[in-house]
């Protein structure tokens, strides 16, 4: 059975840097944004729209007004979410038969778990977070008060644990889920990798 | 300052055998039982009773009937521990003075706050921990069933979340207090510890 790393993490937290850096440093295959366009192709929405939906928690149901009374409906999105959900799933089994691999995000740990991957959470304080998210502000981004950082990644997160336990039905980021959890505050990634490393060497 | 790595860990996860283990593979100092013969030493009182209440959240008060009516009064034991915490305070700050050390349990996270610790959580799953329990059972030790080991895990659990809830009034087992969190279900603690020992080196 192929080696499977999955990396759970909290926004900000470097989860993402740590998971390339260590599938760079185990020389295996790293999977994050090339899901997104795998999906893309399997249920032919556009990158963007599957980015968005895999980003929130989906509604069965929503209200309609119809006269005087409420009603509720299947909404379309639902089902298109599901779908999402399940071309995920698909694509992930994929990628974990084909080689060992670094997968971050996208409930992998749950979706894989036959495949007993050794599932890592990457987590920090929330101040480390900000400081982090505005010293690594992409070109093009929108500029951010530290305010605004820290109410959007409370948002990111709040999402990251209503999709995570909707579909997995369980806490995101509690750490029975998990084989190793690491906290980056005034870590230095990049140094942490190596070490991490040898636990698979 | 001297390098200190503090154990806090779920009965029967093998957090006791780590830090042994880590302070034997760093060749530094391990403290752990010591403690309880220390604080013995201070406070006058026997190393049984301060096992005893070291294990126990104290009661500040305590009810009594006289005649018809109820009445609380502060119980002599309140003093004992809140004594044997102060003494148990003041050892592990010598103790963490004196040189770096791998320091288990005794809310030594909290207490040595200060010293910029390296603090590291070591948890597994129930039904291992029960396992390892029974599989490590010492000599002269009462034989449990599986029913009476797995209550006798939680209680113990559930007293040493009120004790470090009590002094250091926040939540024990919580990954945001720790640097590192360990499971331990289905790993052998001896190939683990040459490997998180790296972090350290």
């Amino acid at each position: 059975m192929n080696r499977i790393i999955t990396i759970g993490r909290e926004f900000g937290s470097g989860g993402r840097e740590f998971g390339r850096r260590l599938a760079e440093e185990l020389g295996i295959e790293y999977y994050d944004k090339e899901i997104v366009k795998e999906i893309s192709k399997h249920t032919k929405l556009s990158e963007e729209y599957v980015q968005q939906i895999i980003e929130h928690t989906p509604h069965r149901l929503y209200p309609i007004t119809i006269g005087h009374s409420m009603s509720y409906v299947e909404d379309y999105s639902f089902s298109q979410a599901q779908a999402v959900f399940q071309a995920q799933a698909k694509i992930l089994k994929e990628l974990a038969e084909k080689s060992d691999c670094v997968i971050v995000g996208r409930c992998a740990d749950y979706i894989l778990k036959d495949y007993k991957p050794f599932d890592i959470f990457v987590y920090a304080d929330l101040d480390s977070r900000v400081k982090r998210c505005l010293e690594r502000r992409a070109e093009g981004e929108e500029v951010l008060s530290e305010k605004q950082m820290r109410r959007k990644i409370k948002k990111i997160d709040r999402n990251r644990a209503k999709y995570y336990s909707f579909y997995a039905g369980r806490k995101w980021g509690d750490k029975s889920n998990y084989d190793l959890c690491i906290n980056t505050t005034d870590t230095v990634i990049k140094d942490l990798v190596p070490v991490i490393a040898k636990i698979f060497k």
